[in-house]
């Protein structure tokens, strides 16, 4: 898939969104946006028939998404081989209560990927792979650490995966009751729901006169999490990525 | 599984924790107190050999695990006979700024739970399972709502699966640099990480002299979303469930 001339992903009986298909999305920019919104998400995956849903933290680079984790972890060792699976992630941005526990809901911001995961075994892609992993959240900072060494690099499985479908779900309205029981004599609310960055914590072993870098200034305490992750990944991606893509 | 009997879950290789095996729990009061710190959790299931990870909200009752959707629903349809599933929760607790890009990490807590889902067909169970969901997180809710119709209940589908196995993990230690690299001047934090409640918005079209109830005084702003939905399931569960369970 080209980001380029492909403004929607491919949509079929795997990645339709069935269940209230108004709240479904297959556009390139609302699926990446998302995807480029969040460090967390949760890959699933079938060993031997049983499914398995591992949380990890991921990247996006053009149509690829990326993680990592060891070498000897069970989900690195089984996707490496072309293996389907699904990566999802999502914001929970409310909890709505209703005028009936039919209409209770949440607002919310999600999107599933599907394609074949591998192991990124060529040594550039890899290297690529492994700063990308630090910079696409912390712009500049691989520049200011100790180097990796090739054991490190060694025990680092990086495992990368097409998209070849994906939807976005997305529900954001709040409070919407049945016409009739809007009258209804029943308390009904929006809670909304934030992840928001704490003051950061200096480790407390630096060295004399070590300071926190400018490069971390968008990561300060009270900041949306989505907010500060999403202004990286433009500072990381501005120079080598199309805008949109 | 006994709750009162039994004090961990049974781990075998579907559910031990390889990678990092040291984070990793098995005891019935870590692995419930996390599922009930958590509405909204990740499902794996696969079907036809796909994998899907869905997010959805929840809600644990002893050593069953419940969510609801949509009798339409893609998943709920294809979960409904015995089919194996992996329920996910995760806390995203910090993000970590190590000295090196391998010691680059964060901060979480999360359970894997296995089991075979199946869908709640049984008029009372479902009946129940229907307070619960909305009970659960906003304790003597359902008193104060209108009814559900019969339509209602029909669309409604819950699933419900009995965990077999599950594992917790957990890192809780902020920066863990090799020792020779405290002396590196290389700046490194914790940067925390929050899901706090913001606001509560009432609904706009609220009648006249509608307040908002006191059962609902736990879920206030700024506060931690897990620890507000923690004391709702101790209040919830206060007088139908054993200490521990």
């Amino acid at each position: 898939m080209t980001t380029e001339t492909t403004p929607s992903y491919p949509v079929d009986e795997i990645n339709r969104v069935k269940r209230r298909h108004d709240r479904g999305r297959y556009d390139v920019n609302t699926v990446h946006a998302l995807l480029d919104s969040t460090a967390l998400c949760h890959v699933a995956y079938a060993i031997d028939g049983q499914p398995y849903c591992t949380p990890t933290l991921y990247w996006r680079e053009g149509s690829r998404l990326y993680w990592h984790g060891s070498s000897a972890s069970r989900m690195l060792r089984n996707l490496a081989d072309g293996e389907p699976a699904c990566l999802t992630v999502t914001h929970l941005d409310s909890l709505v209560l209703a005028r009936c526990g039919f209409n209770h809901s949440a607002d919310y911001r999600s999107v599933m990927a599907f394609g074949r995961a591998r192991l990124v075994n060529e040594a550039e892609e890899k290297e690529r792979a492994l700063v990308m992993m630090v910079d696409r959240f912390f712009p500049g900072r691989t520049a200011q650490l100790r180097q990796s060494t090739r054991a490190e690099i060694k025990a680092t499985a990086v495992v990368t995966m097409e998209i070849e479908r994906a939807s976005a779900k997305i529900r954001a309205k709040g409070v919407a009751d049945d016409d009739e029981d809007y009258e209804l004599p029943i308390y009904a609310e929006r809670l909304p729901v934030y992840t928001v960055l704490g003051a950061p914590q200096a480790c407390a072993r630096l060295p004399p006169g070590v300071a926190r870098p400018g490069n971390l200034a968008s990561y300060r305490e009270g900041r949306r999490l989505d907010d500060a992750v999403t202004e990286a990944y433009g500072i990381a991606y501005a120079e080598t990525e199309p805008v949109g893509g």
